[in-house]
């Protein structure tokens, strides 16, 4: 997508670690206009897939799958890195391991929200080794439901995670796949 | 605001406590034509207000405020619960202790996203003793920046957040206040 592409190349910033910060657009401060572009992208590259349902992760995954489920005219679900006392039991439980954060945490969705009609596209803002859609993909294989898509933001190409996945079947698109970054020229450049 | 209201009566359930679990669509499952028209009636009661960012707190108010931000054409800023190596040194920090999960958090503004030019809109979902808008005021007015209106979707009118924060001087609009509710009976009573 060629707009998100020239807005990490305007805002984006390099750091060291492989880390690409854009928090001035997408997950700190947010670009509510941009934001719509994707959701209507994603229902581009996913026109004629029927859709329920769409999951992701608090917190910066909520924004751009709220915006995507305006085009799909679907609830978003999105799942909780803690255990609140407002949420039941009787929940999906995954463990994820932060890439971003370095640390480890639990996603859980309440059983009440996801069930084995639904039709889930998964939407997350960045996909690097995989962790955090492995988790999500394992609270939709529990409840029985049926993936139906993945969609990101950006996906750092150069990490195992878009592999993998893709090699499990599944339909991923990603709206800009970065395959290097260098954090001395501050260079970007995209596949 | 009467749309939300009716989906409270229909969808809330009321948990000893006060807690009221508003999850199947507002805050872990989201109805997105719902958070549309909130964000719709936001501007109409803040219409004539020049507003020029949206701060918010993760996760469960970032829905409502990209929502609103449509309406305002501006962009969303949410605050972040946690130090994420991610954030630069140069933070804007509040203590916020929550009602609903028990615990204490910083809350952080990274300074490069509000500055003293900026006129604010606070939008959260919930408001009951204040401490998470307290918060927020907090980080505004750290920034020198204006603070021009707080939107709420449901304030717990018996409990102190609401009065207070309107005594500071501020436009406080809650989309539904609820005045009492009871745990046995699932009544709840708006103000």
């Amino acid at each position: 997508m060629e707009l998100l592409k020239a807005r990490i190349i305007k805002d984006g910033i390099v750091k060291k670690g492989n880390v690409l910060k854009v928090d001035s657009f997408l997950n700190h401060q947010m670009d509510v206009r941009l934001l719509d572009e994707m959701g209507k992208e994603f229902k581009r590259r996913f026109a004629g897939v029927q859709i329920t349902k769409i999951l992701t992760v608090e917190a910066s995954g909520i924004a751009i799958a709220c915006a995507a489920a305006k085009y799909f005219d679907v609830p978003v679900v999105f799942a909780k890195k803690s255990k609140s006392i407002n949420i039941d039991g009787d929940t999906y439980v995954a463990v994820v391991e932060s890439f971003t954060h370095k640390n480890i945490n639990n996603i859980i969705v309440s059983k009440r929200f996801i069930n084995e009609d639904d039709k889930v596209l998964i939407i997350d803002d960045f996909l690097a080794n995989g962790c955090a859609l492995r988790g999500l993909i394992s609270i939709v294989k529990d409840a029985g439901a049926q993936i139906c898509g993945i969609g990101i933001a950006i996906e750092k190409g150069f990490q195992c995670g878009g592999k993998e996945i893709r090699e499990m079947g599944y339909q991923l698109e990603s709206l800009a796949i970065v395959n290097s970054m260098n954090d001395e020229t501050g260079e970007i450049l995209f596949g």
